[in-house]
């Protein structure tokens, strides 16, 4: 009956997590258009990347690290998450994407559901056991709502602490907070956007043998992504000592990179040509363009999330791959759009399940495929760096 | 690149497993269509639970602990299975099925799955680590073929060995024998019956507490199923010393049972009955009479599975609960189809897969939250009792 008690607990955690990812998701509406109808805000992007930087550093400094405190304190909880990290990550995303940068916003989502979530350990005088708990939920809630997947969501609040095990301490608070979150945003008449598989052949050895080979290269690209956006960050940290002014340089870069290829094709979240990818051939190199400008955002200190790029990454990548591999084109986005996602995470089983539930089950069972294997062609260390390995791949 | 060597061996092990589980159905298929035609053939199923008996004591008794050997192999490696499990389930399953015994099918093709699968590790001189994951993939490709769900059938391999957590070193070979094992039974032109939830209200608060509800009456019902079931071996094995004769026991009660009611709607597999709880409103007794039947037909020593008798329990019972909360009858029937086996296999995400792969996304949201809410509420003893406990459920 113990368990019982986790309903309202999680439910409020919920409530909190799909209120900010509906307020998160109306701001960065907001955001896309304005920066869409104004176009010259890009070339403010340098000095809003110093505006973010100064915001962390002169009030951020406790929740810098983002996502992964969160991931420390589940694993060793120490002491209640600042709740200023909800409204410096939120502006931050904002200001991002108002001008420009190429980002997402699962990491907005997760920060803000957890930092929420964790607020109600104080009043209720939790102990660090079940503080874990309360932010595991806080987790899946944040990212069940924001993508509108609450079985996903329910699921990477478990998968995404560690690499190759996964623990059902919190199943069901997950599972609770996750649901009451997506109802929360819809609650809110915040809408997703809808992808569409339009054909799905009946699996035959071909599309095995297919997926497994897609899967190989999402799970390289992922690889790929995670390691060069530690590494623009490493980059950064040693030829720019003063924080502020590396999301600076780097908004001048991104800045110049618009203006030299002409399209502003690859900054924000891209959910338009996300959506194309679904519909038509997109040329072969949408993925290594939208890398190379999210890279460069998020590893100079721009705040957002991976995640969203990760699927444009991968739905486009999957796009190409169509010219390669004997499947049709809207299918292989929805495995990249997942599979990329599930190697750069670490998280197989929660991007299978958003495949069931963007896509549905018969694409599913590709996406399945392909996810297992990008996750197992994505080597050990994976866009969280506090994620731990409860397994090692290989 | 170590990895890939695992595609011939996983495909090899799943073309075994889908090649026995084909004949498993197609033997199934006949002994039910000729225990239909042939009424009398009940009055023979205790001399037929005899005869189980004696080809297990004679044959079998390094193979009789059956699925729960299985699981002890995996956890602690010791000797390759011996072959014979194989054509001795299958038999024992056809009698069984044949004579009139309430029973599944699941563990047989477990069974074959995983001995057929080990037999390559003799030629190969695998080592035990390697032993144990084609023992995985053997679990995951019988699981597969024999219901027609390979994702669920690849996380089942590895949710079954613990209860609460989910270890991802097979996760690989799994999907591959999955996949492999679910295309080989089709390629053999075996069907699957198919299973439809007619209405799917999007997911609401009220829906979510029903889900809740309903998953604890499914928890406790898979709870009493594992512990009746148990008590009544533990009971035949306490008053009947010589093994063969306690199935024939078991026979001569399920058949005056049979003839007390006047029926033979709660003996086999019952398949005709589970579509019908799609369908329409059933009797709100039928799960507990399935229950009855199956508890004496497998704690007395008849040979087959516990998972279809469950999914009659659960989806009757799913029917019977739409007299009292507010969802269709169909929906709550595929819930309880999934979620009573969750709960007594102790599997919610397989469970909440194979949701998604019968009935499509929408119902597997539903059925998720019943998943783990019947895990939860199932206790720590379920049908395997092999299973170890890897985190507590509360």
């Amino acid at each position: 009956m113990q368990l019982l008690r986790w309903i309202p607990l999680a439910t409020l955690a919920g409530i909190l997590a799909g209120t900010a990812s509906a307020l998160l998701l109306v701001s960065l509406n907001l955001a896309t258009t304005l920066r869409e109808n104004h176009p010259w805000l890009l070339y403010l992007l340098a000095p809003a990347g110093l505006v973010v930087g100064l915001l962390y550093r002169h009030f951020g400094a406790s929740v810098e690290a983002g996502s992964n405190l969160i991931i420390d304190e589940i694993h060793n909880p120490q002491a209640v998450i600042p709740l200023r990290m909800t409204p410096l990550i939120l502006l931050g995303t904002f200001i991002t994407h108002l001008f420009g940068g190429s980002a997402g916003r699962e990491g907005t989502a997760i920060q803000t559901g957890a930092s929420l979530a964790d607020q109600l350990s104080i009043p209720l005088r939790l102990a660090p056991a079940n503080r874990r708990i309360l932010l595991m939920a806080g987790v899946s809630a944040g990212f069940a709502s924001v993508f509108g997947t609450p079985l996903a969501g329910a699921v990477f609040g478990l998968e995404v602490l560690a690499i190759g095990s996964l623990s059902y301490e919190a199943l069901f608070p997950c599972f609770i907070a996750a649901f009451a979150g997506d109802l929360t945003t819809r609650a809110w008449h915040v809408h997703h956007t809808l992808y569409q598989v339009s054909s799905v052949p009946a699996v035959d050895v071909r599309g095995i043998l297919s997926s497994i080979a897609a899967g190989i290269v999402f799970g390289l690209i992922a690889m790929a992504f995670a390691r060069t956006t530690h590494a623009v960050s490493a980059f950064a940290k040693r030829h720019i000592a003063y924080a502020p002014l590396r999301p600076f340089a780097g908004g001048i870069l991104v800045t110049l990179a618009v203006l030299a290829i002409g399209t502003t094709r690859y900054i924000g979240l891209g959910i338009p040509t996300i959506v194309a990818s679904f519909q038509t051939r997109l040329p072969i190199y949408d993925f290594a363009a939208k890398f190379l400008f999210t890279a460069l955002t998020l590893g100079t200190g721009f705040k957002g999330g991976e995640v969203t790029p990760l699927f444009f990454i991968g739905s486009t990548l999957g796009n190409a791959l169509s010219n390669l591999l004997p499947l049709p084109p809207s299918l292989l986005a929805g495995m990249g759009f997942v599979a990329v996602f599930a190697g750069a995470a670490n998280t197989p089983i929660a991007s299978t399940l958003m495949a069931v539930e963007l896509f549905g089950a018969e694409a599913g069972a590709y996406a399945g495929i392909a996810c297992v294997v990008s996750y197992l062609f994505s080597g050990h260390s994976g866009i969280y760096h506090a994620q731990r390995i409860g397994n090692s791949k290989y």
